[in-house]
């Protein structure tokens, strides 16, 4: 994977303080992947599938538990809480505008939603399935999926953990916010942001926030940060280090094995920041303003003072979008036989 | 409160027998208490509180973790299981046209959904919170819902435990499952049921299930039964009884104490029945058409044979009724804080 070192991200820095940052706003559709057209049927089995509890080895977790849609989509935890109570080390990231990451995961381990969606349901402190193979013989004991996937993919053999993977992928790529204040002011609407936000909006720019959280999503999905995972702390001078825990996990390196790796991490966007809390990798900061200075001190080396802080933070809160409206799923029916959970 | 034995019971059914059953259709709205009068607008914030697992200790738990309405209202487990994977003895009852039911909670230790809603949240092995005060703070910290609260309820203090649970038992009060076949058999579409259905119909009758399973929810709502707690096993000489552990819970004596109260229980809805395995207070049968032996032998001392017992599942398949479409509700933020979850 491409590595930006922090030089890199200082001359990138500098550049973007002296240009205008290249505001966009959100795409209301996501490309699909050619061998994964996103079509109606498919998503409808896909909203089923992210909402299913079934696909957990004890019934009562499903995508939607730790990504939930009805919220931020995430859970509002430090760390995400799978089956029985077990926990990992990582914070849920939020599955709306995933479709705009160019890898998923934290540490980029996977490359594409399909990908992605085959990991939760079978990490053991997550939905704890034994096998996707486990996964697929399960959803094949529920007819209406039988029925459901068959319209959807066709085959002689429609569930395939694969079949699976695409449908809720296809889902997620519906899972799109746009026409927040931050979008129809970049579109021309100069009263979509209250002078405060556009306050922020200029200091997001001009302190560097820019360098990394670029692009549409403000993931880092255009220029040079494009795809790259970036070191976080960038700079571990900082009390904040400790305090946070931050160098404890080493991201990316436990993919790559690569030293250069060692704490880099994916971009995570900054759309509907304001309603994921609590904040970064490890979920270890309560609230979004002491994210931002966490930020602004590890990765740029600047302390904001507390009116900086407050406009980025009145600014990130523009970046909620709008959350389409979804019907409620029926689920499939066990149909009068229970699973041995 | 009122309690027939296994003689009235013998009386009853043979009563049912001689003459034709009191069939009825389900109501299309549930009849509120005068305190308590549904509202657009309670019931949309009562959905938000009912999918909302920020009730919950963890931060993992809704009520519809348990009563799943994207399903049969119940999460198709033996036992429920709520934080942390704890689990209690007894399997969680349907949601779906929980209206109703003349009690509430398997040994009917609360009188009305009102009084439901407060049980599971504080209970050690569901939601887990310490105190309904716990709970109220929470809410309280949701900007939100106190907008919302302030709305429906008004009030210098609109968030209280009581208003939950009204906007709660509001929105199950929705949750109405008409016309299922049987409900348009009886209203005068004789096709509505296939001819399997109505032989199970028929033997529903004859073989005395309605002595119970009587009134539009077939939960004993109307008649000698209305609102009684029945004996369950009635015959404990039966191996079913050991096998699936049927005396162990002590039932309705839990709430009253009194002896003549032991193994009974709140006659459970049959509407939907084929959606909610596996079956009895301890979720121990895992199939309808198992559960439908167990109860002749047990409550009826009827020896089904492979026929009878098929059509009287097929009857009950025909119980399955249209579930609304429901939207999907948006949860209001934590507002960039996190809880301590």
């Amino acid at each position: 994977m491409k590595h930006i070192d922090l030089f890199a991200i200082g001359l990138l820095t500098a550049a973007q303080s002296a240009f205008a940052a290249d505001w966009q706003a959100l795409p209301s559709t996501a490309p699909a992947p050619r061998d994964n057209p996103t079509t109606a049927a498919k998503v409808a089995l896909g909203s089923k599938l992210f909402l299913d509890p079934r696909l957990s080895a004890t019934g009562t977790v499903s995508c939607n538990s730790c990504h939930n849609v009805m919220a931020g989509g995430d859970d509002n935890r430090p760390v995400a809480m799978g089956i029985l109570g077990k926990t990992g080390g990582r914070s849920a990231p939020t599955v709306w505008n995933s479709a705009f990451n160019a890898t998923q995961f934290w540490d980029g381990r996977a490359a594409t939603l399909e990908d992605q969606a085959k990991g939760p349901v079978v990490a053991d402190v997550e939905m704890g399935m034994h096998s996707l193979d486990e996964v697929v013989a399960r959803l094949a004991q529920i007819p209406g999926y039988q029925a459901e996937f068959k319209q959807v993919f066709g085959g002689a053999q429609p569930i395939t953990a694969d079949n699976m993977a695409k449908a809720i992928a296809a889902y997620e790529r519906t899972l799109i916010t746009p026409n927040s204040p931050y979008d129809r002011y970049v579109k021309g609407d100069k009263k979509a942001l209250t002078a405060q936000q556009q306050r922020g909006m200029q200091k997001f720019a001009e302190v560097g926030c820019v360098a990394c959280h670029s692009g549409p999503a403000f993931n880092g999905q255009n220029g040079a940060s494009a795809g790259a995972f970036m070191k976080f702390p960038a700079m571990a001078d900082s009390d904040y280090v400790a305090k946070y825990k931050l160098t404890a996990d080493p991201g990316h390196y436990n993919v790559s094995k690569r030293e250069d790796d060692r704490n880099t991490w994916k971009v995570p966007t900054l759309r509907n920041v304001a309603l994921t809390a609590p904040y970064f990798h490890n979920g270890a900061v309560p609230s979004l303003d002491e994210a931002v200075r966490v930020m602004a001190k590890t990765q740029l080396g600047a302390d904001l003072n507390e009116a900086d802080s407050k406009d980025i933070v009145a600014f990130l809160d523009a970046l909620t979008g709008e959350f389409p409206t979804q019907k409620m799923p029926r689920l499939p029916a066990t149909a009068g036989k229970s699973f041995a959970f």
